[in-house]
């Protein structure tokens, strides 16, 4: 049986992974590890990066995920940098760069890349599309679940409890990557 | 004669090495090349992975410099990520997020890595402290420089030519590495 490692802090998206891989005889496991992010304008490039960087210090095929929240109108802003526009300006910031504006469409993007040793990485990516909201609400997730609504609902992400937060990321980057390894095997 | 190559496409910077480190015998050339930015939390860490990448590249002494706006109740925002956040939200976004805003204190810092090949870059530190303005203004420079007011002045740093605007960056740091280099070579 082969292992896949998904590099990753949060057991949700482990979950996924076992849930499209396992059924195709690949065992999932995981472990918690700080690679190094890049300055890039995509979750693609990101995930890539770090997934390269980890696949070789473990010498094994590794899974890694990368996310950020993207607003139309403010180009994409915070994009990428989740971790430092959540320090400084924080969801406060962004409802305040948002203060009088129309056009509140934004969304959510995951990227999700496998790596096996010797090759380039290969990606995956979700969507979740939504609005900004004009205030906080929620107490499950963090930083942009709170501001977030997904489109069909009322509320933010960060007012579902984490088993159904994560439904609203659809499972099909995971069943691409499944397709894709299903196919390098036969 | 020793040569110096400065990795930067603002001649001001290239000119205020000149005159510090000429009068030493070292000769300054310069050459406009991209590097890989990282994601830090200061200019110092990016200007010395910079300078170390072009240095290993290169295979020769460099100097490379990156700066950042720094406003103090954003905890720091912009920071480093100048050129993304000015392609996003802009100096209208920091301006908004100003509005209302008792504490307007910033301050731009640069910092000037060196880096000789086989060798750990060292860096020099510079710093304009000022007040971020409720309005842009200025026709010079880019950027930040139309919403900063440097401390003592009642205007933004777009409202003077290029050869008063570099006279607001102490020559501090050049002359520091005047004395670092003037050490290593006796």
């Amino acid at each position: 049986m082969e292992t896949i490692t998904y590099v990753t802090g949060n057991l949700a998206k482990v979950e996924s992974a076992k849930h499209a891989l396992e059924p195709l005889g690949f065992e999932i496991d995981n472990i918690k590890m700080e690679t190094p992010e890049i300055q890039a304008e995509d979750v693609v490039e990101v995930s890539k990066y770090s997934a390269k960087w980890a696949c070789e210090k473990l010498n094994k095929p590794v899974l890694k995920n990368d996310s950020g929240l993207f607003v139309n109108v403010l180009k994409g802003f915070p994009g990428v940098y989740t971790h430092y526009i959540e320090d400084t300006i924080g969801e406060d910031g962004l409802l305040k760069l948002m203060e009088n504006v129309n056009d509140r469409t934004a969304y959510f993007k995951e990227s999700i890349a496998y790596c096996e040793p010797g090759a380039e990485p290969v990606v995956f990516e979700g969507i979740i599309r939504g609005k900004i909201d004009t205030k906080k609400s929620g107490i499950y997730g963090w930083s942009w679940d709170f501001v977030f609504i997904p489109d069909g609902e009322e509320k933010t992400l960060g007012c579902f409890p984490d088993e159904e937060r994560w439904e609203f990321w659809s499972q099909d980057a995971y069943k691409e990557l499944a397709e894709y390894l299903k196919g390098t095997r036969e």
